[in-house]
């Protein structure tokens, strides 16, 4: 239970409504059409703004300075509710916490060093050379190979594997089933004969980072790979060997990133889009679900269509794609 | 082995052959061109009709009244000679059966409930307040999170996570390295800031669902993400956060569903077929392999492409776009 | 540290300067770009001429006779350089080796058979019948049903699920989280009524097969689903069942491989492609990326598209599709 006070100073929102009660308790965050008195709601997009006279909220966010409907609600101003709501949403949701705790099941090589306040749960099993920071959690039947690093207040969920050398940064999240650090696709081909590379570098995953379940990332062939701070992958992305990924990315699920391709800041993909290897895409792109980016992007905007265009280019050649037939018609 | 009049039982055939042993034990079922004379086989296609001349299998199911060929083998009439197959087959190979069991390296919180026949193999975790239904067997390695509900007779196999709160039906089939209940891909985006949206809703798998290998589902950001009742997922499908799939729908491999999408009964999606977040598909629809789905679907039907469309408009499209070098030197 | 004279005998390369140095040692393999005087490096690729004259490398390995750029380092010739350096880098880097072992914690059922100098690690659960070959380790919290055979030399890593009746080969290389033998995507389907086809097939992965993490192929329906000798699958790859694929194929992230399709020798796929079921490719096919094989290739080649067609085809279409705009203004 948060007061209309610190609700206002979590989130950063001006208080619309005069005479607001700033001392009255809201429980938590709801949707704008279920909400109840206690909650706190908010209006991201006009398609939400019909429920504005009828919403039953005690508290609404919204972009407009200006009132609308019956306003039996605290009208709150934020030019970016979404934002104010998923900050708030954390307080009223704070992640589960976790003392300090090492179940006996679990298998942790001599030398390992575990932070304080560090939880293991079964099955674990953490090889040498290996550092857990303060405050970090595994959960069962993950397995840290040698000489990982993971930072402090890192979640790392079941069923994980992190490969030896790898390094994960402070507040990371590693969902279940995750693999980090496997061999990268490199092979020399000649006739008969597929020869491996052998794939002897290493991933850094940076703060903040979180990983969807399923994501692979595979360790450099030399050198890193690499995920900037605050990046987040969605379930079942893919990155390849020396792959170098900028910071405040989102990627959808079933991105592909092949190998050695380099990807600047604020990127987002969407899903079962592929990116080619050996190329590079600027910061502040944007690329439509199952695209394909097969040359390197040097401006900024967005993208669509394989292999992937400036949007509007794509927009056009549906439109007369579809317009083919009658066309062919008048040539008759 | 089952006797002929017990094969009509079970499958709902009728028995074109006259003075047809009802008595004669059959050892199997078998493809049509390797059964042998103690083999039931179908033909489903009539690709497969050639073979009905020198089969050597000893009974024959056919979608036909009229006998074809030498007819050495027994005739059995089906409508739908695929489905008779299959629920013969299932008698001849029965799932394999467990009784009650607990290996002791199994770390099982106190207060968890388990059914009469559970069978809990080597290194399973499960959390305080689950409960895991009769009969039901849950594989190596698995890990099962709090507050979880698992029916009964259900098949849990190995290294799959099942996170807190899920439910899971009667009946229902999780293959190996499924996750279900991680966090959805919720975020809010600022400047340079991405704030994570908690997700703390939960996953509701009905009754008879099977899901594949390496399938993942993510829970609800608030509320459920639901898959309705004998819905069968491939191999490495993503649900997102939210998404309500009916009853009787077959998703193929890497078909992915964005967060809040509604499915309706007897879907059909091919491989590597992607849905958009926010949009509704209608019951009775079937999407070819590798399209994109990006608006709501409200007429049932076959539709294909990206954007999808009904599939008589794609096929024109691939044929006209085919004769543009054509089109194009005319106009020259 | 190898002799010049061991790396002429390890690579088949032919030595080009004269007077070369043959007891010096080198210590490693680099890149071009930063090679330092005690490495050896390569050129693959014309894009990569211009460091001739400025690498630091102490050897360089081309495929040119003939010597450019300031020539301070040694210089070898090789038809393929690609291929002498990954025979040389293996060298460097070999494989870790592992003694015999069987970590306390392992589950092995009676009558397994471990061969010698098998090396089993914490966690790993084998059921009756199996019989894992010499020399082959098993990594944490590994699953290997019942009556699987892994060959000599293997490695399975962490996490991965190995289901009944599979064959592994020698030399095999199986990355964390895959699964295989699972359940093949098979129904028969009624009005309102799904039923499952029972799998009891298996799972044949032959010699020297590497499979990337999340690599998941499942079990025959009846009979096998084979991997060819050689073959290497990149991470999330999806193989159904009964496939055939035959040797020294390469498929990149994503590739999903339909039911009961054939695929021939030394076939390419890049990532993300589908091939649908009951179809076969010839050997020495190349598909690219994001592409959808849906019918019978029988001539070797490149492909592209969806449906996929020969590349300058595809390239034809996607230059038309381009100019469409200008061709209706025209028309108007």
């Amino acid at each position: 239970m948060f007061s209309l006070k610190e609700i206002l100073e979590i989130s950063g929102c001006e208080c619309i409504t005069s005479n607001a009660d700033l001392i009255k308790k809201y429980r938590g965050v709801a949707p704008i059409e279920s909400a109840a008195s206690e909650d706190i709601s908010f209006i991201s997009a006009s398609t939400y703004e019909k429920f504005l006279s009828t919403t039953k909220a005690g508290v609404v966010i919204t972009s407009s300075k200006e009132s609308v409907g019956s306003s039996s609600y605290v009208h709150l101003y934020h030019q970016n509710p979404n934002l104010a709501y998923a900050v708030l949403s954390q307080k009223f949701h704070p992640r589960r916490q976790f003392s300090e705790f090492r179940h006996p099941s679990a298998v942790i090589a001599e030398g390992v060093t575990l932070g304080k306040g560090v939880h293991i749960m079964a099955n674990v099993v953490i090889e040498e050379g290996s550092k857990i920071g303060d405050q970090t959690v595994v959960f069962p039947n993950t397995f840290v190979g040698r000489n990982v690093t993971v930072g402090e207040r890192a979640e790392i969920r079941a069923n994980v594997t992190i490969e030896s050398d790898s390094m994960i940064g402070n507040d990371a999240v590693i969902h279940a089933s995750c693999v980090i650090g496997s061999d990268g696709f490199g092979y020399a081909i000649g006739k008969n004969q597929v020869e491996k590379i052998p794939q002897f570098g290493y991933v850094v995953i940076e703060d903040h980072v979180e990983l969807g379940s399923s994501v692979t990332v595979d360790r450099g062939a030399m050198g890193e790979t690499r995920i900037g701070k605050h990046t987040k992958l969605d379930s079942k992305v893919h990155i390849g060997h020396n792959v170098k990924i900028g910071s405040y990315c989102l990627f959808s699920g079933f991105v592909g990133i092949a190998g050695s391709t380099t990807i600047g800041d604020r990127v987002i993909l969407g899903g079962h889009v592929g990116v080619s290897d050996h190329i590079s895409i600027c910061s502040d792109v944007m690329v439509g679900g199952k695209s394909g980016v097969s040359g390197t992007i040097k401006k900024p905007g967005i993208y669509m269509g394989f292999p992937a265009v400036p949007i509007m280019e794509w927009k056009r050649s549906v439109v007369y794609t579809k317009k083919l037939p009658k066309l062919f018609r008048k040539e008759k």
